[in-house]
């Protein structure tokens, strides 16, 4: 049952087709510098690579591109679209409207663009995406959208609601969202099996280190608090992203940098975290080996965020009080053996302690345990695959749908 | 010896004097409304007490009627100023220049006069009231700044540099600072006593939570990390200020309310927090009692409080990687016995146990130990005494400075 994964930013647009019952990935791409230039790139897993510079003027014509390549001759992996079962969108912000992955028609889809508000830079992105799906591949393909949002719906009110007059949560829709909810979800799951014990009982504690960084307290499968906010750009700083600080040092910079909102906006989201600090890169990797060579910004920044990780790891596990595993995922967490063990090094006060030589290991595709065997609270690795969950979760509502017609049930 | 206390702010002037030597606290009073109307109060150790609704037009004019007030033949303390021997000053902000308390000559006044723009709505009041002193008492009497940032000069950079570029902490000097340090070092000293161990072997985790809250982790009696930052708005929520939000929020209610930096400034400090949320009052007894009338917002704004208090505890132990005692102080610290069982009760992870006849016992005025004797991280009670701390800071470098002038040592 083959799904066409999608996920869409302003300029680009990544898309995965993977057979959702044998969960394998069957060809995997990348429109990038859409309405820039344009790039568009395909691998399948049989090894055959297509890349080629044309230019890109709009996500639908992304699309149009993306289908040509699919079914093509020499690159293509399948005859014609309507192999396609569906199309799976990730969907950044569902707010309190979304509290699980749902089928989209047209009430959804209008749904989704009311919340532009509140996601300025992602839901208007992703409902042009959504149309143009329907015009490129037929309304009779259902598209289904799985939300970053939704999988921390389980947050309780002390955790997400913020500081302000509560007249500006009720008018504004402010509050503590949370993101990464598909990769939390994918890989606290994975976890448990890893570890032999059943999710329910478990408090992870999930750490999605990646170019965008967030924690999440996982207690009994559920999210209980994480470290993103209304945005992506809350807690800890990232590739480019500033993460949590005191907010008065916006209005203070705003004032005295003479920056509107959009600008200021602009330096956190864009400027700040891994690189405004260290001025080398955003790219962790780079940072290392600028900070092996001795350059002491890159270090200090590599060390601000591995001192963020390790108090917000303690965060999570006070809101659960308690944690029985941590676990690592992301680009960074799943390669920088390294940064883990300077996480776990310092968390003796959980009774955690590392095995060196596991740890060492698990890099390039390695999941497993890396914690020694009388630590008390396990750590493990996990590759994460959030394409995978949302095509199965498309999959689920797909054959929930044909099932609820055909019994005519509810939907 | 006695010395004169000052704490002002914009419209206020709070002043104490203490026999330092003693650490006996002679007349206590307030001046507020400055610049308003007015209003000024004084009380004595012995009971007399003294009120009067009387215009004061600055801060020059209080300083004139506490002197007034203070040699009072009725209401006085003293026969003449001439018998206080130094005024010691709360300055709010010293950032990177004042490492320690000082005895204030031109130049010193003169940097923390330099130190406004960071610092715009206390430290330009400081250097009047100053000034104000230098003139109600005479050049002779020395003057004396501690500072509530310098406690925490030894907070290490991974812990202080924000997530922006670089350059902004260099150009605009934006960090995190820590404030309430003189309460954090006091409470610390406090506390090694009360658990009669050395302060130095200790980690502590001090929480003051009044009407500003703050969270300071003290390993060796040194803070090393604290949750006020750039400015004292950072953290907890607080009576009325916000604590910590996703700093997008900021921008974003910026552009949809059409505020300003000032504005929005003015929002997050005077109409956020306690009062913010719950909309009946920014004082916890208020608030207690409107939940216990059933108010909601005013459960949920102490419920949040307790929350982030405990997750703030959590990260503070992990900073150290170690927690030996958690000590509450302020207001609500000192008496909300309630409010600490709240935060101590989910800290199982840590091993803390409350015991409920010590906890219900340690108000109005009782300091001392709270955990039951399994608990394997102590809780302490402390009443912080900001004042006679300064007034002993004061004592301790006038009499320095009378030693090195004798000895021909160094200042």
């Amino acid at each position: 049952m083959k799904i066409l994964v999608i996920n869409a930013g302003s300029s680009s647009l990544k898309y995965q087709l993977i057979d959702a019952v044998d969960e394998h990935l069957i060809a995997r791409g990348n429109c990038q510098r859409i309405g820039i230039d344009g790039l568009i790139s395909q691998a399948t897993s049989d090894g055959r690579k297509f890349k080629s510079n044309a230019k890109i003027a709009s996500h639908k014509e992304a699309l149009s591109m993306v289908s040509s390549l699919l079914t093509d001759k020499k690159y293509g992996v399948i005859e014609s679209l309507s192999e396609i079962k569906a199309v799976g969108h990730r969907v950044v912000q569902g707010a309190e409207k979304f509290k699980q992955s749902v089928i989209i028609d047209d009430k959804v889809l209008q749904e989704i663009d009311s919340l532009s508000p509140i996601a300025p830079l992602h839901n208007p992105v992703h409902v042009g995406v959504i149309k143009a799906c329907q015009e490129t591949f037929g309304r009779k393909i259902p598209q289904v959208a799985v939300f970053d949002t939704s999988f921390h719906h389980t947050i309780p009110e002390k955790a997400y609601i913020y500081g302000f007059p509560y007249e500006i949560y009720e008018k504004y829709n402010i509050r503590k969202y949370g993101f990464h909810g598909t990769s939390h979800k994918y890989v606290s799951g994975k976890a448990a099996k890893i570890l032999g014990l059943p999710l329910k009982t478990l408090k992870l504690v999930s750490c999605h280190l990646g170019s965008g960084v967030s924690i999440c307290a996982i207690d009994g499968g559920k999210s209980v608090d994480t470290t993103m906010g209304f945005t992506p750009l809350d807690g800890i700083l990232m590739g480019t992203r500033s993460g949590s600080v005191d907010p008065s040092c916006v209005t203070f910079l705003m004032e005295k940098m003479g920056l509107g909102p959009s600008e200021m906006f602009n330096l956190m989201n864009k400027k700040s975290g891994l690189l405004g600090i260290s001025g080398v890169s955003s790219d962790y990797r780079d940072l290392k080996a600028a900070a092996t060579s001795g350059n002491k910004r890159a270090r200090l920044a590599i060390d601000i965020m591995s001192y963020q990780v390790r108090k917000q790891i303690a965060s999570c596990a006070a809101a659960m009080d308690g944690v029985d595993a941590i676990v690592f995922t992301g680009g960074i967490g799943e390669n920088q053996s390294g940064f883990r063990k300077s996480v776990c090094d310092n968390l003796k006060i959980f009774g955690v302690r590392i095995d060196d030589s596991l740890n060492d290991g698990m890099i390039q595709g390695n999941e497993g345990i890396i914690s020694s065997c009388d630590s008390k609270t396990a750590i493990c690795v996990v590759l994460t695959d959030e394409e995978l969950m949302i095509a199965k979760d498309a999959l689920r509502l797909i054959q929930g749908k044909k099932c609820n017609k055909n019994s005519k049930g509810e939907d």
